[in-house]
């Protein structure tokens, strides 16, 4: 039986402000951090070990990663870092205030941008700074791989290679991995594991800095999952996150 | 030509408090962090950008390469550890302090366990504690490999597999390379690279937290090396640590 570890990085600055992230690379909040850090702590108190850990190239994933390994005395911990863990691209909507973007477009156009499995954003033109062909993260990427605009099914697509070829592999090998991440890779990846369909994949709200356990068998299926934290904080946390999209009065 | 970048960690717990520190993980001061903020912020405003960097395993090194990391923006460089980086093993000298040594020693007796190429402490007993057959972080590695004390010269012989096998390779692939290391580590590396004498080799110093660049040919060969930084800055930091083994008065 092999336990896999996945953790949606802290609160960030974009997070606090209710604007539309994706790629953009914004820091953690103060919040963002202590959150981490006591996912770190709750990781050691349980006797959790890790022998690889895999990040996105975002620095919110990648610190909520580093404060996480520091809190549990394992900064030697080796990462794996990979632009298919990270956050849906989300097209030219990136920047905009979710809560403004309701209030201009409807709610039910937001819904259906953040919600519907298959329907992307407007995609940011190719001269758009903002376009990851101009970050030099990116400079070893096929171009044509590279997202301009992402709908969730796209996000599964770019996710799941990584997966397959990267951290399925290290976990037949008997290796004990953490993934640090994003609300919609991880979505990616649990659509994946739990065989979740399109239409519910959608509305399933992963709270931020929470460790969240698989128990995998042999085959890498899952026998349960579970999050380690204090369920009533957890509740809490993802009915935070589910209301993001709703207009503020 | 290639550029290769080396950084010393930034001050720890132990260089403060002037003890034999070898392969026991002590972490930066205040101080240490702060040099080695300096050093990312100094590379970046040089220009430098990194495809890849590498640490030891321990923490004042690869926290050193966190925060320089961080103040260069460039959290997304992939990072490659290894014990093989590590400070020289101390044997069973680790925790004790320089000037006590000294004190009880004789300064000839310190000088020459810091400093003959070839003359190594006594080791540490198997069972003891600090073995690091008992840390985790050694699990993967041939126990027939880890040292329970090295001289300089079986420090040079356990860096040079990782050069040859690893950061030479990665160089000569084009990749801009950075190491964070350690005081011994990187006179085991520049002795290689300058081709330097046993005995000469033991009179090199290098500051902590300054980054110190090598520009290398096709073969990997110095055409020159310099710090930085400030070099009043830098004369100053060299005569403190060539001052570590004598006894305070």
């Amino acid at each position: 039986m092999y336990k896999l570890v996945l953790m949606r990085h802290g609160e960030s600055q974009w997070n606090l402000e209710n604007r539309f992230t994706g790629w953009t690379d914004v820091d953690l909040t103060d919040t963002g951090r202590e959150q981490a850090r006591k996912a770190g702590e709750l990781l050691k108190e349980k006797g959790y070990e890790f022998d690889l850990a895999y990040s996105s190239v975002l620095k919110r994933a990648i610190r909520t990663l580093w404060i996480a390994l520091d809190a549990m005395d394992a900064m030697y911990t080796p990462i794996g870092l990979s632009w298919r863990l990270n956050e849906r691209h989300y097209g030219a909507l990136q920047g905009l205030n979710k809560a403004e973007t309701a209030a201009r477009f409807g709610e039910d156009q937001v819904l259906i941008w953040r919600r519907a499995y298959a329907i992307a954003p407007d995609p940011l033109a190719d001269s758009d700074e903002r376009h990851p062909r101009f970050d030099r993260r990116y400079a070893k990427v096929d171009p044509a791989l590279l997202p301009a605009t992402e709908c969730l099914k796209d996000t599964v697509a770019r996710v799941l290679p990584f997966w397959n070829e990267s951290i399925a592999p290290a976990i037949r090998s008997g290796r004990r991995v953490l993934i640090s991440a994003h609300g919609n890779s991880l979505r990616a990846l649990i659509k994946h594991l739990d065989n979740i369909s399109d239409d519910d994949i959608v509305h399933l709200n992963i709270p931020t800095g929470q460790p969240l356990v698989y128990e995998l068998d042999e085959q890498l299926r899952p026998i349960r999952h579970y999050y380690l934290g204090d369920p009533a904080e957890i509740e809490a946390a993802m009915a935070a996150v589910a209301a993001q999209g709703k207009a503020k009065s």
